[in-house]
C-alpha cells in the first residue's frame, strides 16, 4: 500500500482538479439520465414490438391487452422518469420542475402514441432485409439475430426522442446500438421506409443525412460531412448528404456533403469515394485503381510485400 | 402517467399488429433457442479448449478427466436442448418429436467428437497470429486478448453446426463473435488452417468464401458478394471470393464475387478493391490513386478541407 | 445422452492435446489477469476522473477527500494483485515473489501519481471533442456518450502501465476498449493533447504510431505498418506512422510504415491511402479515383450491379 | 490436493452408494418442484395482495387491470408448471401427461378464483393482530413487518393446494414461511378468521388441528399430537387439538392430542400443558408451578445456580 | 391458461377489493421504507463497526479516516432517504417536505454522532459473552458468528431510531434480526450494557422492558405482557417487566406483567413462570414440576406414550 | 448531508475505538473465513449427497462419477482454502504456512474419505424422519423440505471438522443451520444414528451433549447445561446430558447438566424440567402443573385475563 502522505497527495490533486473545472459535477439535484434505465428501456421496446422473440414469458400471445398494458405502463413510468433527468441537466432548460413533469408526460404521450406505426415500420425493415439478403434463412433470423435490425430498430425509436429535442437520451440509446453492432446512426438521421444495413460494422449515418425509401448499404459505408473544421459554428447545417429512393451503396463507400445527393435508383459500388452529387439511375463503379500486380518473385523489394 | 383512454387505445393499436403478422409469434409450443444459453455455450466451449486461460478453478490440470467429463456432459445437456429447440422453430422441419430429439443427440455426438481435433486447429490459428503479428508478445496473450483469435474459435464451432443445417443457432453464435469483435464470419464461409485476422474491426467473410490454408487478413477487409440485387433466389449459390493458401490481404481492401480467385501466396496491398481473380503469386498494390497534394495555404477554397 | 464410451473418449483426446502442449495450462501457482478485475477497475478509474457522472452516489462533490481516499484505496489494492498476477504469468520475469511485490507497490504508487495529470489530459480531450464536432451538444454528452473519449480514456491509462512494461494489463484494457467502440489503439502508441476521434469504428492505431498535438481522425482510419511479413523479428522496430501537431485525417484513410510522416498541420481526405511522407501544410485528397458512372438502363450487363 | 487414487476411492463409494439406494434420484424425467420457484410464486401473491406494499413499480394503483392481468398469467404459468413438476414426482400418481396438464389447469383455475375470498380473509387476520397487539402502530406495519401475518398469507394459499392433494409445494410453501418466522403451521391445518399469532417463534400447528374464528396464539404454543409412536400407521388420524373460536392461548403452552378441545372463549395463560379437553368459557391459568425462591446468600450449593 | 373470461373475472374481484379498502396502496407519492435499503444500512453498520469482519476489501485498517468518511457518509445518504419515506408514509405527521427533510437530516446527526458510544457498548456484549459461554472459543467467534450479538447489535442501533419516532423503520431492522435469529427485541426495550443472549431462539423482549447492567438470559425467554386484552388501549402503557443488574434467566422462563420486576443479582431457573416480583437476591427454580416417573412396561396405556 | 466538522468528528472518535481496541482487526494478512465460501460448501455437499435433489443439472445419475469427480475437486479447493483461512486466524496456532497447508490438505482428505458413511448415515436419518412423522408423505419430502432433516445434515459435517479442531468453521456452518431451522446442535455434540428432530424450532443441543441412536426429540427440546455461572472455566467440562439409544423428549422440555443421563428408551412427555437422572425405560409425564381453571365470568379480576 502506499503511505498516507502518497495517498493524500493523489487526493488533494484530483481534488483540486474538481474544484478548479465545474465540468466534473452535475448541478446541485441533478444527474444524468441512467444508462442502464435506458438501455432496460430499449429491452422492454424490443419485448413489445416482438414478443415471441424476447419476451421470456410468452404471455402476450393469447392476452395481450394485459400484457401490453402492463409493459407500457412500466415502460412510461422508466421513460418519463429519464426524460425528467435529462431535462434536468440540460443547460438553460428554464423551465421550472411542473413544466418538466408535464412536457415529459406530454412527451410520453406522443412517443408512445406513435408505437404502432414504428413497429409497421420495422417490419417493413425486416421484409427489406429479407429481400436483400441471400444469406438470411428466414424473417425470424432477421428479427433475433441481424444487427443491422437492432441498430435500424433502436434509431427509429432514438429518432421520435431527438424530434422532441430530449437531450442526452437519443444518443445515449444510439450509442447503445453502435457499441453492440458497430453501426453509428445519428439520431437526428432522417430515414425512409423498407431500410436495410447488411453486416454493417464501420456505418456512419450523420445527424444531418436524408435517407429515402427502398435503400439498401453495407458494412463500412460512410453518410457524412465534407470538413468539420468550422467545429460548432457548423452546429444545425446540413453537413450529411442526400439519398434518394431505391439507391445501393455498396461496402466502404463514402459519400460526403450536405449537398451532396445520390440520385434515385443509383447504384453506388463498393469502396468509391463521393463527394458531389450523383444523377439518378447512376452506376458507380470503381473500375479503376491503377491497381498494380507484379509478380511476387520480383527482385525488386518492396517495403508493403517485404 | 397518460389516461386510461390513451393507454387502451395504444394497446389495442399494437394488438391489432399482432394479430394481423404472424411473425410477431413463434407456433405453439415453439420457441427461439436462448441466446443466454447459446452465449454460455460458447463460454463453456472456451474452459474446455483453454482451461488455463477462461476455466476459474483450474481443476483440469490434475485430474482432467472429471474437469472435462463433467464440463462435456454440461455443455451436452445444453446444447442438445438448444437444437431441438431450433429444429422446433424451423420452418417445415417435417419430423416429430422423438425424431427431432434423436437427430439431435447423433448431432451433438458428431459436435463433440469433434473437438479434439478443433481444438488442434485452434491452436495452429494462434501459432499463425504469433507469427504474423510483432507486438504480439507471448501466445498467451493472443490466447487470452486477441479478438481476431475470439472470432475465429466460434467460428470453428458455429461452421460444424452450419454444416449440419442447425437453423439459428451457428447464426447466433457468429453474430455473438461479431458483436464483441467487429468480425462477421458467416458460419457457412470455408477456412483452412493457420488463419489470422489481425485487429478485425469491419471484416465480412461472407456465407460462400472459401478460405486456404496459412492466410492473413486485416481489419476492414470484405470478402464479399458483387451483387445482391436477385435476393433470396442467390441462396445457395457461390456468390463470394475464393482465398488460395498462403495469401495475404491488407486491412481494408475489398475481394467481391463467386468467381474470383486469389491465387497461392498472393499478396494484396491495402485499400484494394477486386472484382476479378488475381493469378497465383501476384502482388497487388494500390500505387496511384491519383492523391492530390496541395498547399493548405491555398487560395481555392475546398470544401473537404475549409 | 452419449454413451460412457463416447464421452470417454472424447475426454481422453481432449486430455492428451492438454498433455501434449504446455500451453493450454498456466505454471503451478500461476494464473492470468483477472479480466473482471481489470474492467473493474477501468471503471474505478472512470469513477474517480468525472464522480458526476460515472459514481453513482454522487459523494464527491461536498467532501471529495473522503470518496477519493476510499476509492483510490480500493483501486489500489485491486490493480497491485492484478500486477502481481501478471508478473507471475510472465515467461522469464526472473524476479521472486517479494521483488514483484515490491515492484507491483512501486509501479502503483507511480501510476497513481499520474491521475491528476492524466484527469487534465483527459479534460483537453473533452475540449478537442467539442471543437470538432458540430454535433456535439455538450461537452457532459461527450463525457457520457462518446465511445472515441472512452477509447483515449483507456488508452491514456493503459500507456502508462505499458511503459512500465507490465504484461497483458495494457492490452486487456485496449482491447476492452476495442471490444466495446471498434477503436484499437495499442497501448504502445505515443499520442499527444487534445486528441480527437470521431465515430471511430475500425480506427486501428499501432504500437509504435506517434501522434502529436491536436490531431483529429475519423472512422475508420488505419494508422499500421507496411508489411508484417517477417514477424517476430519486428518487434519493438517502428513500424508505425508520425502524425504531426494539428493533422485531420479523415474516414478510412490508410497511413502506412514507420518511416512514414504526415507533416504538421497536413490534412488527409477520406479514402486516402498513404505509405510515404506528405510534408507539412498539405491537403491530400483522393480528386480521382477514376470512377466511372453509367446510366443504370445501360444493356450491358455488369456483375456488380446485376 | 488428493492424489487422484484418493479422489477415484471416495468418488466410487458414493457412486456404489447412489447405485445402492434409489432414493438419491428421481425417475427419468422427473424432478422436484423448483423450490426458487415456488418462493417467487409467494413473492408474486404478496404484490398481488398489497400492491402498495411489495409491488416496486406501485403500477396496479390507477389501472389495476393491467397490472393484475399481467401478474396474474404469470404466476399462472408459472405455478402450473410447478404442480406438473410435483405431480410428476408424486408416486403411483397414475396419470398421464396430458391428465396431469388438464388435472394441474383446473387446479390452478380454482386456486386463482379463490384469491379476492382469500384476500379479504387476510385483510381479517390484518385486521385482528391490529387489535390485539398494543405494540402495533398501524395496520400497514403489520401487513409490511409481522411474521406471523406472513406465516398465516402463506398458510392460506398452501392449505387450498393441500386440500386439492397437490404433492410437496405446500409443505415448501410453509416450510419457507417456517425458516423466515419460526412459526411451522401444516398447510392441512383448518383456521378460521380473524386470526393473529404474535411474535409467533417457535409455534407448531400440526395437520389435523382444527382452529375456530377470532383466536389468538402466542411465541412457542404447540397444537400437537400426543404420541407418534406409531408413526406412519397414525396418517391421516386426527392427531392434533381443535380450538373453538374466541381463545386465546398464551406463550409456550402446549396443547396436545387429537381429542382435546378448547371450548369457545377458554384463555389459556402461558406454559400450560394440556392434554385434555377445557371446557368453552374456562380461564387455565399456571398458578402453582411449586416454585422455590431461596436467596443467593444461601449456603447450600445447588447446580443450578453455582 | 385459463380463459379471458375467468382471468377477467378475477381481475375484476381483486380490483373491487383493492377499491373499497384504501389500506391496499400508499397515499399519492408516498412508499414504505425500502427493506432491501434497510438491511443494506445494517450491513453497513457492521462493516463500520467491526470492519475486520464484515468489511471484505480490508481497507480500514491502515487509513481508516478514508474509509470511514466514505461508508459514513454513504450512509447517511442511504438512511436519510429511508427516513424520509418513513415520515411521508406516517399518519398525521403534519409536516411538510422541507421541514421532512430538515427533520431528517437532524436525526441522522444525532444518530451518527451516537455510533463511537454504541460501538464501545456493544465491545461490552462482546465481553459478557465470552465470559458466559464456556463454548466460546473466542471474542472473535462471538463476534462473527454469535446470533445472539446480531439481535443485540441490530437492537441498539433501532433503539436510537425508535427513540426519535421514526416509524417503521426500528421495527423492520428489529425483524430483520428476528427472522435470522429467532430474537425478537421490540426496538423500544430499554437495555442496560454487558446484555448476553445465548441461543436466543424464541427470546421474546417487549416494547416497555426495562433491563439493567450484566443481565443474561437464554433461548426462549420472554420478558412479556400479562394480557392484551385491551389491545390499542394499553399502547404506550408499561405492560413487561423490569429486569435489574445482574440477573441471570435460564432457557424457557417467562416473565410478565409491567409491574414485575426481578431484582438485583436474581437467578431464574430454566422453564420458570412468574408473573409476579421477585426480591434481590432471589434464586428461583422450578423444583417439583409434580413429574410423574413410570416404567415403561406399565400395562396401563397412556396417551402421551403409546 | 451533515457538515464536513460533524463527520470529521464522527470518523476521529471511532478511528479511535478502532485503535485502542485491537478485535476490530485481523492480524496483518489474517481474514476470516469467507461465510458465503462455507455456505456455497454446504451447498456442495447437499448437490453430492443427494444429487437428483439439489443438483440442478441432474448430471449424476447416468455418469456420476464425472459428476462426482469434478464436484469433490472443486469443493476440495474451497474448503481447503477456508481451512488455511480458519489456521490463520487463530490466536497461538503456532505453525508456519507451509504446516498449515500441509495440515489442511491431511484435514481435507480425511474429511471427504468420510463422505460415503456420512451418506449413508444421513440415509437412516431420514428413515428415522419417515418412520417418526406421521404427517411425512414420502422421504423425498424429508430430504427435500425437513428443516430436522437439514440441521442434523449439516451437523454431521460441522462434526468432523470440530473433532479436527478447526477452528470458526464447524461453528459458522451450524449457525447457518441455526439461522435457518431455529435449530442450534453445537458441532461438538455427540449423536448417533436414526436421530429425528420434528418441527425443530428452539431445540438447544449443547457442546458436550451425548446422543445414541433412534433418538427423537422435539422443537423446544434443550439439552443443556444446568449453571454457566463459572464461564470459561467450564471449557471442555462435560456439562450437558447424556440421551441414552431410543430416547423420545416430547416438545419444550429441558434436560440439564453433565451428569444428567436419560436412560434406554426412556419418553419424557412435553414440557418437563429435568436436572437429574432417569433410569432406562422410563415415562416421564408432567401430570399435574398446579394448572387452575376457572370460569371467565368470574368476578375476580385477574392480571392475567382481563
Amino acid at each position: 500500500m502506499f503511505s498516507e502522505e502518497n495517498l493524500n497527495e493523489i487526493v488533494a490533486n484530483i481534488a483540486e482538479n474538481y474544484s478548479n473545472e465545474e465540468l466534473f459535477y452535475m448541478k446541485e439535484g441533478h444527474q444524468m439520465p441512467n444508462r442502464s434505465s435506458i438501455i432496460h428501456i430499449i429491452m422492454g421496446l424490443r419485448e413489445i414490438m416482438f414478443p415471441g422473440y424476447f419476451d421470456k414469458e410468452h404471455l402476450g400471445q393469447s392476452m395481450p391487452q394485459f400484457f401490453l398494458g402492463h409493459k407500457l405502463s412500466n415502460l412510461y413510468r422508466e421513460l418519463a422518469a429519464q426524460i425528467r433527468s435529462a431535462y434536468y441537466q440540460q443547460e438553460k432548460c428554464g423551465i421550472n420542475e411542473t413544466e418538466i413533469r408535464e412536457q415529459a408526460d406530454k412527451i410520453c404521450l406522443e412517443f408512445f402514441s406513435a408505437f404502432p406505426s414504428i413497429q409497421n415500420l420495422i417490419m417493413k425493415d425486416v421484409q427489406a432485409a429479407f429481400d436483400g439478403d441471400p444469406a438470411a434463412r428466414s424473417k425470424e433470423e432477421i428479427i433475433f439475430c441481424y444487427p443491422g435490425l437492432l441498430a435500424i430498430f433502436i434509431y427509429r425509436f432514438a429518432h421520435i426522442l431527438y424530434l422532441k429535442n430530449i437531450p442526452f437520451i437519443p444518443r445515449i440509446m444510439t450509442e447503445y446500438a453502435h457499441a453492440h453492432t458497430g453501426i453509428d446512426i445519428n439520431p437526428g438521421a432522417d430515414i425512409g421506409e423498407y431500410f436495410f444495413i447488411d453486416h454493417g460494422t464501420g456505418v456512419v449515418i450523420g445527424e444531418t443525412t436524408k435517407i429515402g425509401n427502398n435503400v439498401k448499404i453495407y458494412q463500412g459505408v460512410t453518410l457524412g460531412a465534407l470538413s468539420t473544421r468550422s467545429g460548432q459554428l457548423l452546429r444545425d447545417v446540413k453537413r450529411h448528404p442526400t439519398i434518394e429512393d431505391n439507391v445501393t451503396i455498396y461496402s466502404n463507400s463514402s459519400i460526403l456533403g450536405g449537398e451532396t445527393v445520390i440520385g434515385k435508383g443509383s447504384v453506388i459500388g463498393g469502396n468509391a469515394f463521393i463527394t458531389e452529387s450523383i444523377p439518378a439511375g447512376s452506376r458507380v463503379s470503381v473500375k479503376n485503381q491503377e491497381i498494380t500486380i507484379t509478380e511476387k518473385q520480383s527482385t525488386k523489394p518492396d517495403s508493403l510485400f517485404d
